[in-house]
């Protein structure tokens, strides 16, 4: 297996990106090989003690896109960057997947444009694992990608994070619920009503109903929660500001460690043909190492297939 | 001032309704009185102890709306309940203003048909405070009266969320933004899109432009918070289960009980005529003396005539 790592990319790189993969070897089989995409002076030196390991290969690239460049633009012209050499690689099959922590525009431009959408999906989507206890999570999606989602898009989104929650996190028949403003089939706004009406009869998934804000981290009802791209977004921002506002205060508690967003490594874009994985532009060491290991979850369970094949 | 509870709505009522009744009576000006609506004998032998507070005033009723009852059926065949009978007194000016834990849709056709909307207000909203560090708030709303907004609804929660922080807050000049997915002026919904277009030049509020899902609980860049009710109230149930959560494994941590909801005892309804205020189902003896004082505040800084002002 080949992970590809945009050593380049996010607001801490390339100093986190390569403590990430310095953190993440230990946890990586005999034949689990690091791409690494970036400025090969800097890596070598940084990375100077675990440089001979020969699961360790570097792609060197001579260009950055920035977190606040347009992300079209930079794509086009930037062929020589980190971000553009890893895409361009994966989607030649030199890498089983690609990672990085940069530009989320770009990041989606390379999904779109280079890996591309698997045909039937209608708008791919990011996907989330929220906390539940101590050792469980739950599948939210959209986290962003779409803010204005139709009701078939919506559906779609119950078949993909269905396929996520049983593949990749090992949930058997996973329970899709969509996130409403009430439990009742009546409730919502006209998209989410909808949605339900296609959702109700289905045999694609596991639908269960509806269910409200206070059931993001609970196991009750649901595995997989539903919503668009702006609710979902909104929803994950403030539980990142929760945990800082926990954290600073309560800087112990492994209750609220939880939901320390370095836990999670990063989000798959959904619905492409290989596996893409976004991390948050303030990736951490550590947050880099859980984004490598679930790019190693993400193509170990062979989702980008099993989604294809769903769809086909 | 005379202020009207609906002493058989909620959960934990009557019981909880008659404790914070009792508990909210040392705070309360010897003019500050309450108007009870239930049943007499359970009142007057529940609050045996204080009965003989002249302050104290009981409107016998024979009927009580359930929490899962049809709010418009309910309203309209049983006009001995404690909700119609209180929202009568209150379209009657009997009252200043009426305070329900009870049955929401209830509430909300009691304030809709009784009490009726301000002319040139589109739609009213439920306004809720958020916590900011120890002792400050922001204002969000709507948190789930409209889930479907147009631009124009969201623009006038701009003006009503702003006269509330102002008046019942005492927030000079707030600073009000649109909850988005990002920052910039092109990012979000349709919907919000356009709502910016409408706000940006506005002189109407101190609009700040947009904030994403890590700012509910921060000062840092606006004290109003602008959503459709479907976002709010999934933020609002959200945070709700935060604060249980953290709770249960953190009982004495004074940073998570900042977000009790015990403490923020109601939502009013902003937009119609009178004092109009919510208070969540399950509220304990303490969220109703919350909900009491908060209507006592909507009641004294005369919000509905400030409202009804700016918009005629």
């Amino acid at each position: 297996m080949r992970i590809g790592v945009d050593v380049m990319g996010g607001d801490h790189a390339p100093q986190a990106t390569m403590n990430g993969v310095a953190m993440v070897l230990p946890h990586l089989a005999p034949d689990e090989h690091l791409v690494l995409y970036g400025h090969e002076a800097t890596i070598r030196q940084h990375l100077a003690d675990c440089i001979a390991d020969e699961r360790i290969h570097i792609v060197p690239t001579s260009e950055v896109i920035a977190m606040d460049e347009h992300p079209t633009k930079a794509f086009s012209r930037k062929q020589g960057s980190s971000m553009v050499r890893g895409f361009m690689n994966l989607g030649a099959d030199q890498i089983d997947g690609f990672a990085s922590a940069g530009n989320t525009g770009a990041v989606m431009v390379g999904a779109m444009m280079v890996v591309k959408q698997i045909p039937g999906v209608i708008r791919p989507a990011l996907a989330t694992c929220l906390p539940v206890g101590e050792h469980n999570s739950n599948v939210l999606l959209d986290v962003g990608l779409n803010p204005d989602c139709r009701p078939d898009v919506l559906y779609q989104y119950g078949i993909l994070g269905s396929l996520y929650a049983k593949h990749t996190l090992s949930i058997d028949n996973p329970r899709v619920a969509l996130i409403n403003i009430g439990q009742e089939e009546t409730k919502g706004n006209l998209v989410v009503k909808n949605a339900y009406e296609l959702m109700k009869e289905t045999a694609d998934f596991n639908f269960v109903g509806n269910v409200e804000g206070g059931h993001f981290f609970s196991k009750d009802k649901a595995d997989v929660l539903v919503c668009d791209g702006f609710v979902g977004n909104v929803v994950l921002k403030m539980a990142e500001s929760f945990y800082h506002l926990m954290r600073s205060d309560l800087p112990n508690s492994p209750v609220v460690n939880r939901f320390n967003p370095e836990r999670y490594g990063g989000t798959p874009v959904l619905g492409v043909n290989k596996p893409v994985i976004k991390a948050h532009g303030a990736s951490s060491a550590k947050a880099i190492m859980n984004m490598i290991l679930q790019t190693r979850e993400v193509i170990k369970s062979n989702l980008c297939e099993q989604i294809r094949q769903t769809f086909s």
